[in-house]
């Protein structure tokens, strides 16, 4: 099915090259104002075209609200439906692949599922669908941050060039400045996205997510852990290929002697104090009071502008040229769209809370 | 919530120092005959004390079926009910821990989420609780064996012992004898789990599982991918810590040029055949045909036999003395619970298929 | 939550006076042609303006199909997406309710839930929403015909004129001529309707539904029962009061041995044969294969075109003069509905179904 | 499915005739004294051979618990999960009814969904299932208390005799004296049963059922609309034929004028105050604060101690020869099972409405 969420939960349809792609954002609280400045800028990380090494295709991808919103602005508690139309849909650039199979595509896979595909672009596995979740992952994010709670993702690895955060150290809120990446790094990442382009090739890379501001009590023991939540989530994203949390795949090398996150004497307010971050901030699927973060992996593009052999809807042999517009690095757009992501789940996560969570325990 | 699965959905129960634990299977197919051998080996895999490496906390684990299942063992189509009576609850050796909070469990968190911990145990947070999943993900994988399809999952590391497995090679069914782990290798990661053991200390580990016989189009393209599936239930795994399938994490460090999964021409009986799988057999989130493969990163035992500092309810610096079973290295028996809910998610996928895929395509 | 179904699931957004209202159909079959002509023949008869007795608000209600069907008719298997455009809304109309409470309406409970109110119309509650679920049971219903099965409702009372359709005796398909109404019939709750416009006031109405073509085995033994389903979503128009199918509310006052159905030889093609259908066509929330029928009553419409007392959003006591459009039935627009959302359950129901259903017995 | 409810939901497994039946309340608020000594009581209103009317089978009813409650009786906030032994199954009865299809029973439903059925009794569409049912409801009862929240349900019809209540006149909890049914009633009501016992005949019966202390604001403008959802689980109860709510079915045979909730001022709390209560505390699918009341019509147990011609798996023409317990007027039992679901229900959406109302309005 086509839903993310439980008690905010989003429902969005569209094909890349049809008429219009959009939403219904269901459960949102009533009486929120909403910065549609804050949204557009939102959308902007997004949008192709909004860096010479991505692709650029270009699209208004701002968002018509149908409803849900009052003529000011402020959430009705209704469901918000939004569309957003395709008016850049050059479908002159597929024609190539009309009856081709390109690798690593979902074109085979969607024609066995449903037996019919529309020869016009990548139907349901566009990333274009990803402008809705964002629409609806800013305006969680907006609501996120009035409950004081910040989700923050950026491009961490591309390729070889690893930034190492020391996420395990932020054990706190006020050590959020650890997230960041300096210019240089940048810098070298792009030089490495810029000379994959100039050959035709496309590199893989990573994005890293840091929540602060999260009390302690959120997520669930059994099957609705935190991070099962969130795996969920990130593995919906196209060229996903992998999540981790806390120690994460290098857990699997560790020893309990080094990764135990001692507990110290509890904070002024009350609150847990932690002295290492191992955890990633869940414990036994349940938040800690200390800051949540994950990894998530991208594959690289799978369209490369090298021609190569494959197979058409006959199964006879052809060669694939593929042309156009190429964004060799999905990962550099996929940072919001894991910050949307994960938006949605941890709102939809405190939402459904209030209704189940007593006051709990403190010191 | 306490269920897993959509059309074939396990509802578990039981806090591992109560009377019982159980749960419902809702959904299952009628008129399958179960082998209850079959499904006693499936839970020796996973019991307590099935090798000294392993907590030597021993209890039956067989579950008694109170509905669902006819006389002679073939089943009504009805929920199938069974439970697991809690028999060796040497609730003693809990006193240690009543009022402290041991560091990387669940203790804190599960307080400050209900406002009342059962001193006697885990709770919920137990990992008792994955025999229940074991019970569900025998049945399960006996009826994906009838539909000739196949979960198998193995340790393949410890620690720093790592055993590469060139799943990428395995484009179709008769590949599978790749997937085994030789006796040396075996040795290896149990001498370290043995040394690590005698120190007191705890040790990470990571599974790997392979599903083959899947037909091409199970799965969905948007927020119901197979992998999306997959992840959330591998994360629901106590102390899982990461989830990569296919490329994995490697992908971020790929290139596109070098992790293309070129197609061939059809293979005699009209399926897809691929030169290489780095796509993990699944592609837009959708099975291709070809097997399924993904990892799962445990992280090391919290408890170990070493004291260590910690608060208690009060927020007072106490010691400490963790005594009695010892699991040092939970990967080890976590390869069955892979197993069993990488089963449950196929078989609720599949079951869920049938109700709304076509006929497909066939070159 | 703004959704009904399962496997083929309706989730709808739209205020009456906002841009536009619409929804998603998720889980539609691909590869079925849909028929926009019959599509916009189900949408007229839902419309305002089709007859002097209901309002005379105008509105184009055919809907923009944005995605889920290609540019040649033809279903693809992903979401469809759908908008209507509100046209018609002379919110000038509503000046006289934005600060009032109406009584039987839902503003003052729509003003508690959510602490905000849009003062342009009913929001969420107006039965503008039903236009939404029409375009959805068009197509479903479409659907349906192309599995041989029918579904039909029509209005069979109108204040204290009653018309009797002996349903019980509808054993088999080819009784359903039984199920008309003459123009007498008809006739004489137009009048009644008339005169009650004529007055300012409203009246209550009845709709009958029978599906045809149905098989048996379709449904749950406990709560996925076939009239559970129907019933949730009957319950769910505005104005419906009261649901009853087979014998309905006369059951409480039946014997047994007078409403038994016997089952006879079966029918030459293997399937049950009953002397009469006192059961509704349902027995233990299945389907045998005969005729399944039920009743929805609704209450007169709640806005009067007479002056009330009532009171404002300050507490203080003010007069209501409603003015505008009337429509005294809604019982003769819901008719459409009733049919749209029956067909929405029964397909809903018959996708899932075949993903758990067995082949089952015959004789 | 074998589940009721969103976030505070049921799920149940059971056969009459295997070794026990039960089910799991998942969601249910932790730090809750549950009284068992009521629950006790519960449970024997709904109890066979609790009257000389009803049928003689002897059940001790009362659950094991397994789970979810702490030693001294406290809900953990973790599923709690039980188990009724089915210690009575005097499976002989049943051998006549062995590869015979008893007349308005789901035998033969039953079959056709499964291909099996097992032979020692009704499966999942006994009536015993409903022990489960109040098992749940009990304890939600017991916590809607907690929330000065009263759900009760009495037989108000058998056959003829009809016990007229003036709901419509309840418009605060004040007036629930008006609930009761005198002993001349009563008597009559038995008196009729009695009789048709006699005659091996059985009747239906009605059962109304009051909601008292609801807050105004429970319930959703769409699809889940407070008077759905009550329909959706009354008509999940076996031999239910009918659901109604205020006005009900006399709402089809009613003009507006005469049928109008009138506002009047303010109570001195600031809640609402209605002249009549026409609408049955629900407008737009939500309340207004005042009480809540439907009706649900059961038809005659469809077991006669009659003979009568039927059919067998073969198809072949026999004659039925029911003996054993007979329960003539299902209706009877039927009060406490309405009353244990209502509860859940309204505990359900309480549960979920907390986590997402505001504060809303007030005078």
């Amino acid at each position: 099915m086509n839903s993310l969420g439980k008690q905010l939960r989003v429902t969005t349809f569209g094909e890349s090259h049809g008429p219009a792609i959009g939403g219904i954002i269901d459960g949102f609280p009533p009486g929120f104002k909403i910065n549609f400045d804050e949204l557009a800028d939102f959308m902007a990380r997004r949008a192709p075209g909004s860096s010479p090494l991505v692709t650029a295709r270009k699209e208004s991808d701002m968002p018509e609200f149908l409803s849900g919103i009052s003529s000011d602005g402020i959430t009705l508690g209704t469901p918000i439906g939004f569309i957003i139309r395709n008016t850049d849909t050059k479908s002159g650039d597929y024609d190539e692949y009309a009856d081709k199979f390109r690798p690593n595509h979902a074109d085979y896979a969607y024609l066995k599922k449903y037996g019919i595909r529309d020869p016009r672009g990548g139907g349901r596995s566009s990333a274009r669908e990803t402008a809705n979740w964002c629409v609806a992952g800013a305006i969680a994010s907006q609501w996120l941050a009035s409950e004081k709670v910040d989700v923050k993702a950026t491009l961490t690895g591309v390729g070889n060039i690893k930034i190492t955060i020391p996420f395990e150290k932020i054990t706190n809120v006020s050590s959020k400045e650890l997230f960041s990446v300096s210019p240089e790094e940048e810098m070298k990442m792009h030089n490495l996205v810029a000379e994959t382009k100039a050959k035709g090739d496309s590199v893989g890379g990573e994005v890293s997510c840091l929540i602060t501001g999260l009390k302690a009590g959120l997520g669930s023991p059994v099957f609705d852990k935190l991070q099962s939540r969130l795996a969920a989530a990130m593995m919906s994203i196209n060229a996903a290929k992998a999540f981790e949390y806390g120690l994460g795949s290098a857990a699997s090398s560790s020893f309990g002697s080094e990764t135990t996150d001692l507990i110290e004497s509890p904070n002024a307010d009350g609150s847990l104090r932690l002295a290492t971050n191992f955890s990633g901030g869940i414990q036994g699927g349940i938040t800690v009071g200390v800051p949540v973060y994950f990894k998530v992996h991208f594959k690289p593009t799978p369209t490369l502008l090298i021609p190569m052999p494959t197979i058409n809807e006959k199964g006879e042999k052809v060669i694939l040229n593929p042309k156009g517009r190429h964004d060799p690095c999905v990962a550099i757009r996929a940072a919001v769209v894991v910050e949307a992501l994960a938006a949605l789940v941890v709102a939809d996560m405190m939402i459904q809370n209030e209704g189940t969570q007593t006051a709990g325990f403190s010191f």
